[in-house]
């Protein structure tokens, strides 16, 4: 089959690659109908993990089944599905208490899986025109049959319960504030989902006019760090701070002038977030980061505003999202018409485009919010 | 002071009577400008309650701040405010729980204590120019200064934050289904709330069509109880019952023959829920009723299906609202535009009128949905 | 192999049957080191179900591993597994919620299975030489190794679960005061729980002396029906009502005149229960009693004291326990010697005599609180 | 009256000052029977905050009440009352939610007052005879009558509720464990409550032996830091981490080396505490400590290690306790035997001694654990 392969920095490319099959009675293989590129394939784009060469990417995967193993008895061959981006075994003592995103037996050694991701596991990813999907029975989400909705489900596999969780994290209330750094695909999920769960106001900070433009459009508030602090302008908006706080940015954030400083997003939600408030982080932080400039960042350290933070008595939460949680209840906000995460979607390509996809996507091109493929 | 009064059953007056002042140091009186009148007075207006004559009826009260006790320090003469039904002394075991329903000390061997109101101590009611609030300090939410959203504010006072505590009884979460019986203003309160806080879809179950109206203009589905069997109309929409329940009727609740059957709603809400779906009960039921017609009803007592509520799991939640554990959140929803609760009100009239929103309202005369009053 | 099978009414005898075997790659089968008889045994013993003739009975077991299917890969050969008496798939909606008392696979058309029961699916029971466990990696949880403390953990696959549960459903905080009636293993066990808890109190209704006794024991507060009217003791004793209330009864209550009173435990709890108190239902209801004795209790309903309930603003919760939501943590509480649920134990029967602990346990002799049997 | 004065770094007498009395209808004065020294005091004992000369110290106090404002009806005259070190309003938007740690009114321009302490309002402290409570009827604790469990109830103004905050925190289930670093006053009572909220385990870290002696007598289990790098044998005895942690340290913290590293117990936590697991943060830490050595300490951050502590998806809660939230609960637990947080108490001295335990308890002299003053 075609698949879209790493083969290293700035370096991929669709490629013929074996047809995953039938590896475990657990197992079921589905045909993928819609895939996306994910902000945090770029990570792996960039040459800042140690992917293996030769792997398939793609962890935001949908589509229909194609086969299923001995032991499935859920679903069923022809069964349209979203797959968590996670892969989860569904019997550790962490799936059963719903923690998904730290399973402890599709990885071992460490707590949590995904498909074509480093550190993740040994699994393909769904950049392709099948996929090997473990625990099937308990990994895949139904959809209703058809092809209505695709864009929107599309973003059931990672970012809107991403972005959902980022919130949840935040333990925001409806009737509350709440202020989400960053604009891409995660932050305006998070703000989307603000919405959706009630916020009274939100805000989202950024410094991308288009992003920004985005944000306004679904109903927040946009806050342009290019016009003035951004502390600032929520602390006036809200007087005196947010209820909430969501980080969708992570460690590679920058500052206003442009170089990258990892503990800038975080230090800057201490300080615009109420004393009391929550702070959910769905930004991506890593252990170690040997290519970082600073003696700290290597470390996988931050100088974080530590003293404010407890003064103002606030907390946070952190963390890969547990996406079967949320997916199920997320997918019926779609079918309902109450959520439409598909405003995000700047373009479809076939997936013999991917690699224009990732080129274009990396550099942040004006416009190009969020690539959906196509096998 | 002009004031309505209740005389008897099926009579009240506006007439003249003492001008309420500061007792207590932690007194306010505020000067009321919208005042409405309750479904719950209605108990009363039809003598089915041991209310005094010469009571000032009213509680769902919000006006300008006139004088202040000398121990009163956070609201001011001048501030706009809504008052809570329900009256609270803010220092009690229930009341630093936030169950300011159920305050300890503010009508001594009963829990719970409110404006105007039949058992609910000595304390009158606001359908008048002037009241005086209790524990003004804690009770007193205030409200952007002005005249804007009058209408919406008004609702925070009882109705809004009780269909609001029907969802919350319900435990109902973003992304679920949710019954509501009733298509009053408690009921369709409840609807709104459960639109706001992310329901995927929201039935409001009523025989009235100019209520069921209102229900599908806000969002709801609206359930017909003339059109057939309700908890069928209900099962079939949702594959097997509804996530969540919610009780705005109450004990006067009619079976589809139009006699009074008080266990009727809480039994089809056991039937058209699901299993492990919560029921949250804000319609009012009434320890004894004298003047019911069955044995059990004159006790209090219900027919209750209790065998299919354990064997269906399912959790129930009951009572008066505590009002201020989600005024403050409503009001910044109403301020932001997030919430409209004014779509209820059908009749402005000034308080000289009072007597005749009473009779029509009690008589269900088509279109009387909610009456302010503007003394 | 030897097995306890139901032949009627007051009649079990132990017989040759075949042995179980795995039939799904999810399978396991297990060979019974200790299974308990439940007091819910008796209402198939007493033939007040509908349980067919030939089925194996039991559902609290425990034991070792003795062959897997394919798909099993978490539990192995040798392990030394507690089954939880609700059989669950464990991928279902809601499974993946934890409610795996309520799994929706496993009994088709019903919400929730289990081992050897009535109308509970076609699986047998577990009081024989080995059984057949369906989803085992999701079932079966993992135990220390060796014998020790085999009477503790053979309460983890119900009845200590059970009584946690209990107290969870009524919402006890540590601190408050609990009232709970009935002093059987459930009952005993949620009093155990409550204590582990944290509760300050913990009263136990009964009336039979040496279940008092072991209330006492453990170190709850005895209340003695017999003693006089228990909603006055414990009312006294609380200075108006205890925080919460649990019902480890069910349907088949007796009034102090000896009489079936279905609706009594619940009222005198409504009573008993302080104003916004929580209530925990675990004892069983059942939708349809057709042996019963009022018109009511035949049809499931009970003259429930709904006003009170209301009117004091109670909440309740219901139901079968989800054993997976608590039997690790109830494990680790055991092997950590934080927990004793062993003091139950009344005897240790070989199977071979199980019949005659069935006819002691449902004539209640004295001093018969829990029969286990080692196969 | 007497009181103790500080006058300066390291000097501390008791002197005479005017009484205390009423200044607002919302006040009590209480007459000191019992008053702590909390290791908080040290900060200001050692100069390292901007408490003014003259200050009365004091935050952990309980008396009988003196005298009553106007306004009070709540308590009398002859109460034995226990004050929260909070000083809250009970009207202000955090308060209602229960958030007493951060009142908006008591000292405006900040969240949060306290008794006799740096920063935290212009109210003198209860290291003294008489002590002046604002908003009474709102924080006093009225207590049994008489003199018993005294030295245990005098641990409900601060440390215990501020050692079970900590557990809170840390959202510690039962059955779970806990690693909790620092055994002075706070971490034995965090060791304390964690026991009576039902953990499986409970590890404390420090290095003072007599400190490990106390933890080991109340069944924690002594985690001796001297012996070896904590990680590692909390690591080793959990099989991969706690389930949770609690910081009862805070910046003064020293490496295995004797230097100050403010940031050496969070970075310990993270890596003792399983993926997953939750961080309880009580220990203080402040937004600027200019006498620091690190420059980041300087300006109140720290090099957390906050890579891993977002891959392993901890959370983490921090701040002052709210104790009114708890304090209640707990004096039942006490008046029913079921805590006994006296086992701290080293020390009874009378007032007039107060600088001697002052010295000796800053100078950490061996036995020296909680000092306790009797005016």
């Amino acid at each position: 089959m075609k698949a879209l392969v790493y083969n290293g920095a700035y370096d991929v490319s669709v490629q013929d690659v074996p047809d995953p099959r039938i590896e475990a009675p657990t197992d079921a293989v589905v045909r993928i109908t819609t895939t996306n590129i994910c902000g945090s394939d770029l990570h792996m784009y960039e040459g800042r993990t140690d992917v293996e060469q030769g792997k398939v990417l793609g962890h935001e995967n949908m589509g229909i089944v194609e086969a299923v193993g001995d032991a499935i008895g859920r679903i069923k061959v022809g069964d349209r599905v979203s797959l968590p981006f996670n892969i989860a075994c569904g019997t550790c003592g962490n799936c059963i208490k719903g923690l998904t995103g730290f399973c402890l037996r599709a990885n071992p050694g460490s707590a949590g899986a995904a498909y074509g991701y480093a550190s993740m596991g040994p699994y393909d990813g769904g950049q392709a025109e099948y996929l090997r999907v473990p625990w099937a029975d308990y990994n895949a989400l139904t959809l209703p049959p058809g092809t209505e909705h695709e864009l929107d489900y599309t973003m059931l596999s990672d970012v809107f319960p991403t972005g959902w969780h980022g919130v949840e994290l935040a333990k925001m209330q409806p009737g509350e504030t709440i202020v989400i750094y960053g604009a891409g695909p995660v932050g305006l999920m998070a703000a989307h989902s603000a919405l959706i769960k009630g916020a009274a106001r939100v805000f989202v900070v950024d410094q991308q006019p288009d992003r920004l433009k985005l944000a306004e459009q679904i109903g927040a508030v946009p806050i342009d760090r290019r016009a003035g602090d951004a502390v600032e302008q929520v602390t006036e908006l809200t007087d005196g701070g947010a209820d909430r706080g969501v980080d969708a940015v992570g460690y590679q954030a920058h500052g206003p002038d442009g170089t990258e400083q990892p503990e800038i997003v975080l230090n800057e939600l201490v300080a615009a977030v109420k004393p009391t408030g929550g702070i959910g982080v769905v930004g991506v932080y890593v252990p170690q980061d040997p290519n970082a400039e600073g003696e700290l960042a290597k470390q996988g350290k931050l100088a974080f505003d530590y003293g404010t933070f407890f003064f103002k008595g606030q907390s946070m939460g952190t963390g890969q999202c547990n996406t079967k949680q949320y997916n199920a209840g997320l997918r019926d906000l779609i079918t309902e018409g109450k959520a439409n995460p598909s405003f995000l979607v700047s373009h479809e390509l076939p997936l013999a485009n991917a690699a224009e996809g990732y080129d274009q996507f990396d550099r942040r091109v004006d416009g190009w919010t969020k690539v959906v493929l196509h096998p």
